[in-house]
């Protein structure tokens, strides 16, 4: 028995035939090699497989190709036997299950090729964009059975499309993950998320069972089985630890760092020995915090600012090169670095109106700076931050801070110690770094440190699909995980205060931050 | 978390309720809490059950009893979650699945109590009451369908019936275990036995998964799951493997052997370091062999003879004390040992006239020797045992006693040597080891060390439903038994020649049998 070496999830198997010498029976020869190829003791074989298995090895001479999949245990299971040719088509599909956009992606579980991608927007907004809100509608009768079908007729619509774009037959995707907040994979379970929003902020569970896709209603192969990315907490969900493993940070030998900045603030420090949490949901400046600043990234939002220090001229991007429409919160970031290196904001990040000119207006008594006059925005009207938006993002860049130096300060670090700064999602996407340690946001680590993952939560479970070896990392990741809760006691009260100025109180913090003359 | 120490499958838990410092889902903390009872790692929990536990812990308070059993590979899941209430119904099914007789039993998954018994004819008898007529009936058009749905509805007829005399809810029987033969369990998988009777005698499956009950068609409660015990092969299947698991013989320290004679005789020696096993379908001389002989064991019919030395008189006995209508294996075997006592056979089991006095009569040119004249009978015709038959039971016990010397033989042992002698089902119900000694069919062993078991395949059915620890034992069992293809060579020629004498050519292996002068 001489399985191909490699780490997919399918499996090309020789069987030696039967003899008197060894009649082991035909399945659990089958499973015999298959577990050798898949690393477990033993691969289980529905019932429904193994009516045809004894012809299907006599017709094939003994070869075969197994999709296979793990259960929650780790011990593998047979979703699928296809004939030893190599052109079976045998696809996966990765979910990342967002609040706001769900992407699917599917690709080809042999060679692991994306095959195509489809991002919409998560059809649960039509009930609220609100996480919070859905949570609530739960209780409503019939409101998890309406949210929970909102989702699934979404996503069978959508994959019905990509299908036919990609001009493949859903009933060939055999394997689906899906990692997204821990509401999210309660609501696609049709689990309720009542108690997670009430003291002590409880799950239903943390680590779902593999489950067959078509008892969630997924329209696949009806033998389709689907890994949930487990959780480690209400606050802390699959999507983080598709993010972790997306990283490898269970496997950097050097301490690293990942940020996810979306509804909350998601922290994880650690390494291949140990790995520390928390959720940024306990920071009361980060509630409507940076990303719900100006709007959400897209075409005709403005992503970067620069300012010609000498003229004061601000230098605008948008997203797609499109007449400015917005300015999502890389671009406030980079604005209040701006501004600062400007001297037109201060240390407490007010602005001064002496250094602003005639940008600066005052309106019903709090001032606010212009960004694009109203003739040059593709509104027609003027996009500006005023003073208010300024404290905001003060307010939640030193909750940022003060999340990460609270939570290194548990392992005995401080943040500028960190080796790698992964960020995730979109925020990472555009986020420019040297602004946000101009302004004293993330730590002043070598730019070098920081790394943009994109959508890691897409990227984690479209890893798993296509190594079977990322199956045990992810129990060993969410097991291996300290989740801490941020208690916002007097400590973290100072240090907060602390981390309020540009770039902070305490300067020998951040050396690299040429911090402007009165 | 303190489950009772018990080893039911029906463990009672009480849960520490979640904190802010225990924030673990309400799955995980319960599934956490019944593996310490099982000693699993882990007890997974179907997405079926998952969305009502929340609710139910919260009202239950964080007490409940759960009905578990397990997967394959040993991993523990939860079949049913009920309240912490003691009077719950929570019932198992054992089935005893034989090829002419099928036996469903009920028990009381809390008190191990058994609760009723159905015995009913196997109702593919229809079909054919010959295992291999079934077999071949499968290759034809709808038969391996046919077969499967009798047997089905035959099993849900019966527990319906049974449900009603017992006064309980089929929907309550939460867990089933069944023990056959290795063709037996293939029909009632749905699985092609075809392979199975050609070289080189290949079953589907020798451990099937542990299977929905829903999926077999039994109607019982539809999250219920089923053990089918494993077998070693086409010829040694899961009921002697049951057997072995009621005889304790993986936990014995002194070497012991299990017998099994029904269709085919199976053998297996062994204790708790080593079992090996072999299946006398090899031994041609076992064809149509003992239990075939007269009829089967049932009310009156003679299971006991004896004679008066002196006056030569018949002593019979009938099952149910009614007036003989046939003879059973157990008294053809009393019959022949005590016409050798009296000399009327010799010691190559020949009828002697001169010895049998008016008893003995010449038929077709054969001689029979009458046991019961036909006035006496329950037919109203005479009972009588013929030379041919008597030559049959020297073959068949010698064909036994053979097997019996090849397979202690391969361990370096002598039949005499063996410190227990089970034997199993109907055939060691009624034997008397001691006529059985007597014709040098089974060992010259103290008497007390043969132990007669029952319907031992029904006994380690209902053994695994009482006490979870059965359940890795009879995996253990299953793949530590070296199976032994017997080789009719010479070699085992040799010995059926020596053995096909009364008691057998070398006496000195009978020291407790007085062959009686010529």
């Amino acid at each position: 028995m001489t399985p191909r070496q490699n780490n997919r999830w399918v499996q090309h198997v020789t069987l030696t035939p039967p003899s008197l010498e060894d009649n082991t029976a035909d399945a659990d020869r089958l499973a015999k090699a298959l577990s050798d190829g898949l690393g477990t003791d033993t691969v289980r074989i529905d019932t429904s497989l193994l009516k045809a298995i004894p012809f299907q090895l006599r017709e094939w001479n003994y070869q075969a190709t197994g999709v296979l999949f793990k259960e929650k245990d780790g011990s593998g299971v047979l979703v699928h036997l296809a004939s030893p040719d190599s052109d079976n088509p045998l696809y996966g599909l990765a979910i990342d299950l967002g609040t706001t956009r769900i992407v699917l992606r599917i690709i080809d579980l042999v060679t692991g090729e994306n095959l195509g991608e489809s991002v919409f927007d998560n059809p649960q907004i039509a009930i609220s964009p609100d996480i919070l809100a859905r949570i609530h509608h739960v209780e409503k009768p019939g409101g998890l059975d309406e949210l929970n079908r909102l989702l699934i007729d979404g996503i069978n619509d959508q994959l019905q499309h990509l299908c036919s774009q990609c001009d493949i037959a859903a009933k060939c995707i055999y394997l689906a993950a899906v990692a997204g907040n821990t509401a999210m994979t309660h609501l696609l379970l049709g689990l309720t998320p009542r108690w997670m929003i009430r003291e002590p902020y409880i799950p239903v569970v943390n680590s779902p069972d593999v489950v067959r896709t078509s008892d969630l209603g997924i329209d696949i192969h009806p033998n389709a089985r689907t890994l949930i990315f487990p959780n480690v907490g209400s606050y802390f969900g699959g999507d983080l630890i598709a993010g972790i493993l997306y990283c490898n940070m269970d496997q950097l030998e050097e301490t690293a760092i990942l940020v996810d900045v979306g509804t909350n603030a998601e922290v994880v420090v650690g390494n291949r020995n140990w790995m520390m949490a928390c959720a940024g949901a306990a920071g009361p400046a980060l509630e409507g915090g940076v990303s719900k600043m100006g709007t959400m990234a897209g075409p005709g939002v403005i992503d970067r600012i620069g300012l010609d220090q000498d003229s004061l001229t601000m230098e605008i991007h948008t997203i797609g090169d499109l007449k400015p429409r917005g300015i999502c919160g890389s671009g406030v970031i980079d604005l209040a670095a701006a501004l600062f290196r400007s001297s037109m904001i201060d240390i407490r990040g007010k602005l001064v109106p002496e250094r602003c000119g005639e940008r600066f207006k005052i309106k019903n008594g709090f001032g606010q700076i212009t960004i694009v006059p109203a003739d040059q925005s593709a509104t027609g009207e003027e996009l500006h931050i005023t003073q208010a938006d300024l404290d905001s993002l003060i307010r939640s860049k030193a909750a940022m801070y003060t999340i990460l130096e609270t939570i290194t300060g548990t392992v005995g670090m401080q943040p500028q110690d960190l080796k790698t700064f992964f960020i995730a999602g979109t925020f990472g996407t555009y986020i420019d770094p040297e602004s946000a340690i101009a302004i004293g946001m993330i730590p002043d680590l070598p730019l070098s440190n920081y790394k943009s993952l994109g959508n890691s939560s897409l990227g984690g479970t479209t890893r798993l699909l296509k190594d079977h070896t990322c199956f045990d990392r992810i129990g060993d990741i969410r097991n291996g995980i300290t989740y801490m809760e941020l208690n916002v006691n007097q400590d973290f009260m100072n240090r907060f205060s602390a981390a309020k100025f540009l770039p902070h109180t305490d300067l020998s913090r951040f050396p690299s931050v040429k911090v402007p003359d009165k």
